[in-house]
């Protein structure tokens, strides 16, 4: 599936450099450069250099000099996008970058759009869907576990999961289906326990792919942390005391497919992201309150949830709070966060731990103002995220996208074993199979359409 | 002369981005880099890898993956540097680049200073000190003229005409010393007049390539404009108007050797760079203050001025600062903006007009609030620059270090010239002959120091 125009952009970092890199690639690429290069040994021609070789000379406009340059040579299929390529490496001057890419398009190149040289290599083969995505990923990873989740998914970890998973499908539905074919005879060519036992191998992979996004989100995106609470409970002070001193470290992490992250902590290399429960004040008075609902959407969202409560009337606010909280915290590491605990004697604190200590669930004192026991909290914090080591060999699912084509073949091949216990007939039970196949077929890209392809490329950067 | 450390850096814009390149230099570059590369064909090795190609494979920390990357390779004396060198491309990933970096660091090197790679190019001899001084303005250079210009001098444009000069001297003084060695027999083997003929068409050289940086430096920072008058004159109504609606095109311009440029304008393709005098307004009332010191000093820097004066009542304006202006600015083009003549009738403004007929200078009238003429002004501020078009043959000075080593030896021949017309001792002249070669070598770094190294490859960016 070779494309018929050549594309070209500047596919280094944006702004001033040393060095920058102007990519052109396509049927035109290597004839597009050598009309504009003059290389320094005269009689040298782009045209008959060999692949996978660097060639020194000079851009020109007409008798206008515009930089010296090393151009770089990649012959089809063997490149990137698998198209002929050729790399202009330039003078890393914003005006040289332009001047150059203004003039590979007078002599017939499209700037390229954002992504376009991924989605080449994906168009040629050369990876599939989620290799592509990765590779997005990778240029926006900024933590050593992100990096490592992103190229395992690039060198094609995941698709070979997958591609492991069609693989039985694909024998799980040849069963059923010749079974159709000779459905007159009533013969069972497909002993039913052992396609039980087959259909539930493939749900347990699927559901621990599924489920391994917990993690994968975790670490692309930061673990959400829920912190509730009432406003003079101390629920602002303690967000500024774990972000304060922190946030700079992590500075702003842009993603590839997600929003500006704001408020994020990085704690013993793992990322927390606090989510935002401002609403938590009017529900206090207001609970049935439209804020209430906005506070418990973005409970849900969260994996951990610190509820903050000032010690010196804690029964009032677990008693106000506590009938809505703990439903929705059910499935949740939830640590009950007692603050002011300045503002209490010794014995006095004594006596309201002794009073709470009915209630089921972590818990910590501490003093946000005279900044107490906080590294405690941050220990606290560390072991209930508990994200387990990641090799970079394990297959763990990042991407939203993946996350929810995953969930759907998950629903498929539930009903399909639902369908063998009910003992119905082949034809519903193949549709089915074929249907989780399909949802794992988007995933890889084996099945596509123009507009899940629009909006995967259309987050990456350009030159990529 | 060879550095016997190896250097790496990444060379690319800072920030993620498609790809990126790290650079490596030195006697190990080759050695270190197929230290942690894997090529993606078994058995091959960059040790053996003809220069000038390209191998594709990944580079491992250990059994840990960091990237798949090209590696490019260069061999001395035959790259930038006149050292080995290789440089990696990966994925634009800061993360991948700092991982890279780090390993490369862990393996032997070290990481390179600024300007290094340049630096070690003049010390290899790949290039004179003014070749390299322009690689940074390359890389700064955000105009058509400021890139030609930059591009010229890195192409060795200046550096043949300095040692067409450095030629001319050497004659010179070998025919003085001659004579000096036989100075007993009062032989006289140079020709008086032809010396001085000699050393006057030095001098005019010389003199030709120092008054060249007036236009240099006005191509490479813009031309210095100064804005001066009383605040109700219109002056911060008049370089608002200028400045206002042009600004956003030019945007900042970092320069790699000077402070952050505000409130420039380009018009016509040239830059205008308009200097703060605020101090102006006390000047009226208190005229021996050191405000109007200060205002003097910055009109003193620039090439033109513009008078902002309010037309209905310029005699007394005029009178006020006149005095003080007119010496100052003697040598400069100066234009009297009469502004807010939208406060006259018709008959007024004429009747104005006359009464300044008298005074010799270049004038306009307009009226900044309505904005009225202002296209007029800046088509007199265009043609007032008039600066010369620029070919890419043209030798022109843009570099202030430059300058002031050319006003050295410019000095120095004229006193050649004087001791030859007061028919002074070879010696003497010979001595002056040699001071003037001084500092053209210093320009081209024949002439050099540490320090004036270090001041000039300090300023380069990373990378470079």
């Amino acid at each position: 599936m070779m494309n018929e125009d050549t594309i070209c952009a500047i596919s280094t970092a944006p702004g001033a450099g040393g060095i920058a890199v102007i990519r052109v690639s396509g049927p035109e690429a290597i004839s597009i450069s050598n009309a504009v290069f003059y290389p320094r040994k005269a009689g040298k021609t782009l045209l008959e250099q060999p692949a996978y070789t660097i060639s020194y000379g000079s851009i020109r406009k007409g008798d206008e000099l515009i930089d010296d340059v090393l151009v770089s040579l990649f012959r089809a299929p063997h490149s990137f996008t698998g198209e002929d390529t050729v790399e202009i490496t330039c003078h890393g001057s914003v005006y040289i970058q332009q001047q150059i890419m203004q003039l590979l398009i007078e002599k017939g190149c499209r700037s390229a759009l954002p992504g376009e040289y991924t989605q080449r290599a994906f168009l040629n083969g050369k990876m599939d869907l989620s290799q592509a995505e990765a590779v997005a990923d990778l240029i926006a990873s900024t933590s050593a576990g992100m990096h490592k989740l992103a190229l395992n998914q690039m060198r094609g970890g995941f698709s070979q999961e997958l591609t492991h998973l069609r693989t039985q499908l694909l024998n799980f539905t040849s069963l059923i289906e010749l079974e159709l074919d000779f459905s007159e005879e009533e013969v069972e060519f497909a002993d039913r326990t052992g396609l039980t036992q087959l259909a539930s191998d493939i749900e347990q992979l699927i559901k621990k792919l599924a489920d391994s996004f917990s993690v994968g989100n975790a670490v692309k995106n930061g673990i959400p942390v829920a912190i509730i609470g009432e406003t003079n409970a101390g629920k602002s002070t303690l967000l500024n005391l774990l972000v304060g001193e922190e946030k700079a470290i992590v500075s702003d992490i842009h993603g590839t497919t997600r929003d500006v992250i704001e408020d994020t902590i990085s704690l013993n290399g793992v990322t927390f992201r606090f989510i935002d429960t401002a609403g938590i004040r009017e529900t206090t008075h207001i609970i049935e309150s439209m804020g209430i609902e906005r506070t418990y959407q973005k409970l849900r969202q969260a994996a951990m949830v610190l509820w903050a409560i000032d010690i010196t009337s804690p029964e009032e606010q677990i008693k106000a709070l506590g009938e809505k909280i703990w439903p929705e915290t059910k499935d949740k590491k939830i640590i009950l966060v007692f603050n002011k605990s300045d503002l209490l004697s010794r014995r006095e604190l004594e006596e309201k731990q002794q009073l709470l200590s009915g209630i089921e669930a972590d818990r910590i004192y501490i003093s946000a103002k005279q900044k107490s026991n906080t590294d405690q909290l941050k220990n606290y914090l560390i072991k209930a995220a508990a994200l387990p080591e990641i090799s970079s060999q394990d297959v763990i699912v990042t991407n939203v996208r993946h996350y929810e084509a995953l969930l759907k073949a998950h629903q498929a091949i539930e009903r399909v074993i639902q369908g063998l216990q009910q003992n119905i007939s082949g034809d519903f039970l193949s549709q089915d199979i074929r249907e989780c196949m399909h949802y794992l077929g988007e995933i890889t890209g084996q099945i596509n359409n123009d507009e899940i392809l629009g909006n995967i490329f259309a987050k990456f950067c350009i030159g990529k």
